[in-house]
């Protein structure tokens, strides 16, 4: 059975692939995974039949012959555990993998999503100038520590794993910021995650959701 | 061969079994794994020994036979998938006491982390007070719809998972805050969490750390 997950009928970035399901899209073409997607408004997303799938009112979500999944963490691996393709075959090496998914998503998305929210949430504030600088240097904390562990390394540990995929993916939500640029072997790490193939075939699927709501407005 | 896990040298919290080790003792406990603990100073914490096991700076980390772990969420999925325990044996019940392990840590704790260190960070600012409801509507947004999801029930889904150990361990950085008491099936789910025996014993262990500490100076 294909599995169906759910993804914005609207896309918030204008198809930049920033959207969670962008993960999970990445994920099953390294897998080659076929998919099925179903779009989500924003008020269906607050509605109880998403609420029963995603108790967070949240995308993407993950169906499957009886099972249901949320959290783009737990979906990636899911999907890692089942085909081959991000996860090293050694034990150690698995959980290590596993290590660099958990790192990517609590020790280095927390104070990116900090940053980049708080436009939204606090822009009208008249302490959100002064804030803005000590939230960077929470951020710059973390890319500098990633950026001396991964060194001169092409991936975090050994070959791309699902580590990877979502550090990279954490990690693009810099696109475009001045601090990426700041770490030129983390700069050059993001870019290489967004050069595979299969990174491109999901950004290419995303893309063409907004731009077909877009033909339709 | 017993693993070694990392814990504060001097306890932050004063034995409250707040740090991050607490988690991972907790689940050694549930599933009755010896374990050995080896003390780590703040300063020794960011020198490059510790660096080589822990990239950011922090603990646990988690030793055993040539592997080396961070992160806890990795830590606790790599115990509870080698001892029964902490994961229920059907597949797809696996998978979704796993996404809640990853939602504890990637949708509710990071509000609740923001608004604990705010004091810390941010304390001596004109703006704190002015920032405080604000991150505590943050929170409230889902400790709402986390309540509204367990309902009457005694765990998340099914018997108590490391899902459940990961969530009741964000959740209690909420005791002693009002916040928690607002939502009472929550207040008590954490209660029901820190009453478990194996939860006991690793209090009991971690603050005897902090009681040594103490008797020492």
């Amino acid at each position: 059975m294909t599995p169906t997950i759910t993804a914005f009928a609207q896309s918030p970035d204008r198809g930049l692939g920033q959207a969670r399901d962008m993960r999970v899209r990445w994920a099953f073409e390294e897998v080659g995974q076929p998919y099925d997607v179903r779009l989500v408004s924003f008020d269906a997303m607050k509605q109880p039949a998403h609420l029963a799938l995603q108790p967070f009112g949240q995308i993407p979500t993950y169906e499957e012959d009886g099972l249901v999944l949320f959290e783009s963490g737990a979906i990636i691996l899911h999907i890692a555990q089942r085909r081959p393709g991000l996860l090293p075959d050694d034990p150690n090496a698995r959980a290590r993998a596993v290590a660099w998914l958990f790192a990517a998503l609590n020790t280095v998305e927390p104070p990116i999503v900090e940053l980049e929210q708080t436009g939204y949430t606090e822009g009208d504030k008249p302490w959100h100038k002064q804030r803005v600088p000590l939230m960077e240097d929470r951020v710059r904390a973390r890319l500098r520590e990633l950026s001396r562990r991964l060194g001169s390394a092409e991936w975090l540990d050994g070959d791309f794993s699902a580590g990877d995929l979502m550090m990279v993916m954490v990690l693009r939500r810099l696109n475009g910021s001045a601090l990426q640029a700041e770490y030129a072997n983390i700069a050059a790490y993001v870019a290489r995650g967004e050069a595979r193939p299969a990174f491109r075939r999901a950004y290419e699927a995303q893309h063409a959701v907004f731009a077909a709501a877009q033909a339709r407005s």
